[in-house]
Parts: C-alpha cells; sequence; structure tokens
C-alpha cells in the first residue's frame, strides 16, 4: 500500500470516469453528462448512470487512503487523487462496544465522518462536484447549505482555486458561520430557513447573475449526491467485504441514505460483496420530522413542515428525496422515526460517555433514533449494526450545556473543599 | 492492505512490545518499565530505551491506517489496535502547492493533525499513555492541559472505560471546555495559568488523593511522550520513506519537537529512511517566546515567561524540554522564532485561504513563523518542507474574526442591491 502524498498531474482524457450518462430517475430518459440536473419531459431528477465493467477488491485496495480509492465507482477521472481537491473519507468505523452493551446490541458500529477535512460528511459529495465544476469550467461554486455544506465548499474552493459564494439562513451555529467564512469566499445569511434559502438559489440559478457558476446541490446535483455513496463503500469494505445487516442514517435532504442504497446495490452487483438483505433506517428530529410521519401514515407524498429543532443541519422541511427515502426503508424492511430535542442532546451524551465520540446535533438524531427503534423492538439487537455520525459535535456547542465541573484555587486544599475526590 | 475493523481481544505478554526500560535522559540510569518519570539519581525526566531488532516498511505497510501499524517502534503491545482506544494518525499530509506559491517555497506539505479524533495531536500521545495506564492498572486518568490534551484524555478514558479528572485553567476557549466535559469526566479548571496547573498536578501526584491516578503528562509521561514520534514516523512514510529538509514544529513544553527528532533518528538507524540531514525549526507566540528568546540570545537555560497570547495551546511560561529544543535546534542547523498575534491570525487565514485548512491559533503560530523565516532567508526556498498544523480552528473561534459578510432578504433583489456580485 502506497500511502505517499501524490504529485499534481494534467486532468484526464476521461473526466467522468466509469460514468456513461444521465439518467432521469422517474422516468429514464438518458443526457449527455453535462450541467444539468432535471429532466427536460418529467422534471424528474437526473442522476449518473455507468458503465462500469469489470472493478475488484484488489483494485480498490491498492488506491489511496480517501473516497479517491473509490475512484472506478464515480463520475471523476482516474487520476483524481492528484488534483488539488480535499480528499476525504476513509473515516473510521467505530467498534461501539460499551455503546451497544448498553443498548443491549450484539454488534455495532458508528461510522465517525467527523473525521473529514471540514467534520462533516459533506466534504464527500463536495469533492465529486468539484471536480465536475473543473471540467465544465465552472470558476465560482455555490450551495444552499444548513451549515456544513457552506464549510466543505468553502475549504474546497479555497483548495482548488475556485471563488466561492455560498448561502445559509440567518441564525446558524456559530462555529459552521466562521468556518464557512474563514476561507475567504463569500458567505451570504438570508433572512429565513433553509427552504427559503434553497429557493433563492433556484432563481438565482436561472438568472444571468447565477448561470456560469457551479451550485454544488443544484446544477452539480447528480455529481455532488454520487459521494454519497463512498459511505457504503467504505462500510462494506471496512468491514471485511461485508454488508451491514441494519443501518441507521440521518435525513436532511434525504440524498445521504438514498445513495447509501445505491451504494450497498451496486457493491452487490459488481460482486464486491455477498448479495444478503440489508434494512436502512431513516432519523429525522421531531421538529423536522416529514418523511418520519409519511412513513407512520403509510403515505408516499411528503407533506413540507415548517422545522423547528436544534437539529439544524437537518432541518430542511422539504426534503427533495423524501419520496425515495421512503421506497429504500420500505423495500429493504427499514423504517423512518424521529426523536425529541431532548433526546437528541441526551444521545449526543450518551455516545460521548460511551464512545469518546463528540457528535454534532444530526449524530444525537441518528444516535437517539437507534436506542428508539431498538426499545421499540424495530431494530434486531443480534442483527449487526451500523450508525452514523455524520458532523462534529464543536459545531453545535451550544446544543449541549457541558462546562467546567468546577472552578477553584489551584490548591490541593481547595480541591478537596470542592468535594471532587 | 486490510482496512476493515477489528475485534477486541486480551491484553498481551509484552504489554510494552519493543520497549526494553526507562532511561535516564540526563545520566542514563535505566529502570525498569513503571510509572516513573524522574530519575532518582540526577532528577533528569526519564525516556523509554528500546530493543527494536529489525522493523520493515513492509511490516509497517501491513500494519492498520492509524498510529498503531508502527506499534514495533513504540511502547504499546502487539495486538494494541484490537483493544479499545481512539486509534489516531494517519492524518493527511496535504500537498500546499497553492500556499508554497504564495510563500515562494519549492515544496510544501502541511502535516494536518486536525483530522485525529478529538481533532488535535494529543490523541497521539494520550493513546500511548493509556496503554501504559491499562497495564499499570490505574482507574483514573488525569491531565493538566491548556484545553487540548483535556479533551483527548476525556475522549480516550470514555472509550477505555477509565474514570477521568483533567485540569485547566479558567479562561479557556469554550470549544475546548465543552469538548473536554461532555465526555462524561471531570473538568477542573483552576485560577491561574498552565504553569500553576501543572504544579497544581505535580503536588496531588505526590498526595494520597492522587497517587492511584495515571496523569498522561506527569507519572505517565515517557510513555505519552512517545505519542508524538508517530508523527515523524508518518510524514517520512507518506513522503514516500524520506525524511523532510526542513520541518516547523510548534512548542509548548517543547517535547513534540525533541520527540519528533528522535522518530527520525530512530527510522534512520533502523535503516527505514536514507540518512539525510534535516533542518528543525520551532515556533512560539511571541506572548509566550521564552526558548525562541533563549535561541536568540544564545542562551542554554530557559527564563520563563508569563504567558499572554490568544496561541492559548502554546502558553507554556516554563516549558520542560526548552533546553532539548535548543539542543535540537541547533544540532540540526535549524532555528527557533516567534510570531505576534496579529501575524498568528494573519497565517490561519493564509492557510484557510490557500489551502482549505482551517488550523487553531497554533497552526497559525507554525504557518507565521514559516512565512517569517522564510522572509529572512533563515529557510531555504528550494529545501522540501513540512509545516505542523496540530489542531482545529473550531477549537480556537474567537481568534478569528470571520463570519457572514453579508445578511439579506432571501431575494435576487436583495442579493443584487447589496453588491455582493
Amino acid at each position: 500500500m502506497a500511502i505517499a502524498a501524490t504529485e499534481p498531474a494534467a486532468t484526464s482524457a476521461r473526466p467522468f470516469g466509469p460514468a456513461a450518462a444521465l439518467s432521469c430517475r422517474e422516468c429514464g430518459e438518458r443526457y449527455d453528462l453535462g450541467p444539468k440536473f432535471a429532466c427536460e419531459f418529467c422534471f424528474g431528477p437526473l442522476e449518473v448512470a455507468y458503465d462500469h465493467g469489470t472493478v475488484t477488491r484488489e483494485q480498490i485496495a491498492a488506491g489511496p487512503l480517501n473516497i479517491w480509492r473509490y475512484a472506478p465507482l464515480l463520475p471523476v477521472p482516474a487520476n483524481v487523487d492528484e488534483l488539488p481537491n480535499m480528499k476525504p473519507g476513509l473515516t473510521p468505523l467505530v467498534r461501539a462496544d460499551r455503546l451497544a452493551a448498553e443498548l443491549g446490541l450484539r454488534s455495532l458500529h458508528v461510522k465517525d465522518d467527523s473525521g473529514n477535512p471540514t467534520h462533516s460528511f459533506k466534504d464527500r459529495v463536495v469533492a465529486i462536484a468539484v471536480e465536475a465544476a473543473r471540467t465544465f469550467g465552472f470558476r465560482t461554486l455555490s450551495c444552499s447549505s444548513t451549515g456544513n455544506l457552506a464549510g466543505a465548499v468553502g475549504a474546497a474552493a479555497a483548495r482548488a482555486g475556485f471563488e466561492s459564494c455560498v448561502f445559509i439562513p440567518a441564525g446558524l451555529e456559530e462555529g459552521k458561520v466562521v468556518m464557512a467564512a474563514v476561507y475567504g469566499g463569500k458567505v451570504v445569511a438570508l433572512d429565513g430557513n433553509y427552504d427559503d434559502v434553497n429557493r433563492f438559489c433556484s432563481e438565482l440559478i436561472g438568472d444571468p447573475a447565477g448561470q456560469d457558476w457551479g451550485f454544488v446541490n443544484v446544477n452539480l446535483r447528480p455529481y455532488y449526491g454520487e459521494g454519497s455513496k463512498t459511505l457504503a463503500y467504505e462500510i462494506a469494505e471496512q468491514l471485511g467485504w461485508r454488508l451491514p445487516e441494519q443501518i441507521v442514517v440521518p435525513i436532511a435532504s434525504g440524498s445521504q441514505l438514498t445513495k447509501i442504497d445505491k451504494g450497498f446495490q451496486e457493491l452487490i452487483k459488481l460482486g464486491l460483496v455477498e448479495d444478503r438483505p440489508y434494512k436502512v433506517f431513516g432519523a429525522q428530529a421531531t421538529g423536522c420530522s416529514p418523511v418520519a410521519r409519511a412513513f407512520e401514515q403509510g403515505h408516499d407524498v411528503i407533506q413540507p413542515v415548517k422545522p423547528d429543532t436544534i437539529a439544524k443541519s437537518l432541518a430542511i422541511g422539504n426534503p427533495a428525496d423524501g419520496p425515495y427515502v421512503l421506497d429504500v426503508c420500505r423495500r429493504t424492511g427499514g423504517a423512518v422515526a424521529h426523536v425529541s430535542d431532548a433526546e437528541v442532546v441526551d444521545s449526543i451524551k450518551l455516545l460521548a460517555r460511551t464512545e469518546g465520540i463528540f457528535a454534532e446535533t444530526a449524530g444525537g438524531v441518528t444516535t437517539g433514533v437507534l436506542r428508539k427503534l431498538l426499545a421499540e423492538g424495530v431494530l434486531d439487537p443480534q442483527a449487526e449494526t451500523v450508525v452514523l455520525n455524520t458532523g462534529d459535535g464543536l459545531k453545535t456547542l451550544n446544543a449541549v450545556d457541558s462546562g467546567a465541573t468546577a472552578t477553584i484555587r489551584p490548591s490541593l486544599d481547595a480541591f478537596k473543599e470542592a468535594g471532587l475526590l
């Protein structure tokens, strides 16, 4: 295994690697690979279709120690690791024996994505979108963001030499805003919630002002979304090329959950893992749980809500991929559930206390839903289970009330008097 | 390369692996491996001495993707990766072409340790100390800390099932305090600076109240210190088994710098890298620059100072390993220099803007000293250079004044009127 840092090189002749086309998720219409995101016929979302050929475990194992080891499964050039990008991924799959014991689970791993360069899973999706932006000749990167994405875009734009201008709802956590801004790009806060920000970006992309911009989660969305598949690839490889039996995934737009399923399906199709059943469980905060409500009520249509939760990174009231999330969870025998903000905080502390992992609120949501669905008998305590932590507690400090146990004079007497022993 | 997560297993019969003894850095007296830190004869600091035998690149390459791949070079059991610990390390060595171009350097890499589990290099040293604590039968972990160490100890104690009680100076950055506390251990703030906290811990360890505690940076210090060698090993391996020609390292206690040198020397001695000259440069903030002052004045003795700098993680006014830092920097032909707090902030932004890396203040110190010593002609712009970022900007948010560029209504008109295009 070569872990040496690579030298930069010229761009590839096949900038999208194994990707063959864009295809409409609804009607199947195919398009050339370009900065398109909606079907011209049915307005369905476009996604990347592949012509994979043969991909082997050995080929992947010989690759770099980041998501680019999966380049044969992604819409990126073969030399992508040599280009100036953030190289996220291969984050720890933590064997969580102490948490498992506390919850009565036989086997639990936490996929801890806080180790990514800007400490959220968003570095994965942005990395793919940036390569597409480079190929399409965009000079400015943009996005609508609940916070983590803004930081990931700012950092990736800086590393790759793009301008950036990102849009966030006003009132986000300080850590997310400072981080997004420190890379030197523009950070524009909009008075409204994420859904307002998203609408604004859709308008901007139709306006001459935004036409030459690469919006990672709008006109580059088909590429961007593929980055979430790397979570599936890594979990399978880190389990020893095996799918977990149960996985708990947070839902914001819902894209991540559907792409993890797509990733598992690709691994099965390519013969990289055994075809065994797995169940996908979606997790939302009660204060923004439109997908969980639809699941509970057996509906196929998502009723948009106005978010009111401390889990701001999941606060998307009108989740674009909600119906596809319902499909995946129903098809695999999983479920979608929600937990209250109090349970989110308690679950952040549970994960920290048992495994030394300081999750952001989204990780509190998944851990809370894990606990809830185990207690309800929906999750099988005997099945091999993976729970995702997609962000970092340092970005949502205010969610937890932790602080110094005591402040005292620096003397032994003061220490003993404080009753801290 | 196997990247699969490992199963827990019983402790090893050789709990300290290749370590043979503790030896006094001053007089060479040897002691059995135990929870000792000072020589009984001359009061010199004890360090770990090894009986390495043969260690090959292939042996290391076959190991796990964290610091435990270097277990044959550390005082840990061979099965250490199977034990419940944080598994830090193998953080990115980022090829920093844009920063290099801006500074006029031919070749620059940033060793970015913010990707560690608690986002600082302290996870490395704590990981080794925890294994020693386990072997010695301590049930409570403790430390004196400027902040990063407190978080690393809290997390590692939680993962490994120890109690913890850590000591910090009052007035630390919020992110560091919240993170330290969230893992459920005790966090005691002392009214005073780090040197006061350190004195307090020395008292406590001599008191019955603290005698059964493992203080990672006091009675476990010989083991703890060895963790910093892994920075040297990783840099060499990531450069393709080659030493850099110049390296810029921050100085707090000075231990990290001396252990990086020790790591390079071991690699040379074991034939793992070519024996070529390298220069070690130490970096301090002007407001706490006792080692830099001694270097400038040609002194061998460090005159303690009262720290006054935003670089709180480096704010140790009486650095224990200061004299050894002077030895290393003089012997290798390096230097020790300091930069002002304003230069620290400017350098944090420079690194963020050019490479998408959001460093804590300590990373601003090293980047600032890199820039300063290049401008002064002390660093060679033609030499292969590595600069360390040992912490995370999310923990020192207040150091940078970054924030949203503007807050506006979510409408195209408002956006255009704000003059943001």
